[in-house]
């Protein structure tokens, strides 16, 4: 009996699954912030695990989504959801909102690689694909903070979070235009807005405020 | 001369309108709550009329809409703000508030079943069918609650409303796997999401609380 | 050697550039008052300016939208925004906000003639083109106030804004049943928009409160 291939494929599901858990974390979260019931819970940490990459193919026009094509996932969602409203303590949340940064960031990087090459393989010109990418990546969380009435922390917050995805999103379309194999085009990209978001994390590093806004 | 035949197209019809004017006047409580000009109202009501249906349809990419293929609707929704505008007194509000729970927990009820059944015939698996029938019903007040620019009501205020949603579907998805007649599988669907949400109404039942939000 | 013909679809087109200008430096305000950072304004600012006629497209089912068949207005839109942060003033805001009225009245006129056009082109009954009409003409500062958190101005200031809209789609509607050529169907539908909306803001007039919101 031969022992499991890990494959870059097998690699990518892991970190695929640990990065949509981080984002449905994050509504979670969100949700608790807000007090919500256990619906505005389940659809909030929905929309954040899935809501960019529904918007992208609703944009695409492409058809199965995710979650229809792999239905199971919003199983697991739900049960996530009954879990934490289970098991979860006041003393958890800072801790949880303190551990799920880093799979966040990597999150961050693969759902970027992968929205921008689901819009350059359905045509679209360089700066679109980037736009879809970002949108993959970034728009869950925008959608999680539109329906919990707030500004979006991804264009409120001065950190830089959609631009390190805005990097890696030109990473994969210059390697792409290079002719570089999927798995390496991917990896680059990923890694590319995973390191510029640990180090923005690391270093606390602040985008530049508009003259206008000083206060 | 035959008496007119009253069969279950004509009565769900029946249903389906005093439903639609529910929603729609959830709406224009809303809009009037929050002061909107003619424009806004119209807008809003609109929305909690038929948004749950339309994103329904943007998500399985069906078309025409219902308000498309029924134009004449839109007629009668200007006609209803407008209406509601000129002869709607401030006495009127909070009972009209308590009117349209009724036939809101009808439109409830039968959205859902609607919502629920479109999915399955458009071969979605069954959870996916389920949260298509749930959207259908209270999608409308949710992007009512967010252009009003409140956390929607739906996922906040504590009181089983999607919930009773979600079981009618699951009603509904298992009819239909049971091979009931399709007035049936309706009417149950539709039935159970009416008689729980009205015992909901009835006995001021509220979800638990999760801890980390205990006050 | 023959002078350059400014023919119609030439002068459209730059009022059009014009309007889609207006339409981005609303957004550009409305970000820089919420003190939104980069990626915000970036964002803010495309909603602003391709938000309405792209939510029409998704209701509509039309591709590929405006701007991934003109990659390069998102080239302008990034540049637009980088350079008013880099050169823009506090004592250039209100200046700016009263300019672009006029370019926004003018964005407001063709945007409801184009919109609805297209609407009924592909075959919508009239009420639902003229819908569209004002839709791609408003939605997108709706989109543009619910992303920056507040009550969109279009459905509160009761200033008419969408009724100018409305009834220059009106007139597109009447113009194009009578069989006028396209330019005149256009220009009378965008002109009506256009003169309403100048009235408007020349006299002040404001939209009869509901007597229910008398304060």
């Amino acid at each position: 009996m031969k022992p499991p291939v890990i494959n870059f494929s097998t690699l990518q599901s892991a970190v695929e699954i640990t990065a949509t858990l981080a984002f449905a974390l994050s509504g979670l979260l969100a949700g608790a912030r807000k007090q919500l019931d256990v619906v505005g819970l389940c659809i909030v940490a929905g929309l954040s695990a899935f809501g960019g990459g529904t918007l992208r193919d609703v944009l695409l026009d492409r058809r199965p989504f995710f979650w229809v094509e792999h239905a199971d996932w919003l199983w697991a969602l739900m049960g996530l959801c009954l879990a934490a409203m289970l098991f979860m303590r006041r003393r958890h949340l800072a801790l949880t909102e303190r551990a799920i940064q880093w799979p966040d960031a990597l999150g961050l990087g693969l759902f970027t690689a992968n929205g921008t090459l689901v819009a350059l393989d359905a045509g679209m010109p360089a700066i679109v694909a980037v736009l879809m990418g970002v949108i993959t990546a970034t728009f869950g969380g925008v959608l999680r903070d539109i329906v919990c009435n707030e500004i979006p922390a991804a264009f409120h917050d001065h950190r830089p979070y959609a631009l390190c995805s805005f990097v890696g999103a030109w990473v994969l379309v210059a390697a792409a235009a290079l002719g570089w194999p999927q798995w390496a085009t991917i990896s680059a990209a990923a890694a590319t807005a995973v390191a510029l978001r640990g180090v923005a994390l690391w270093t606390g590093w602040t985008l530049p405020v508009w003259r206008i806004n000083k206060r």
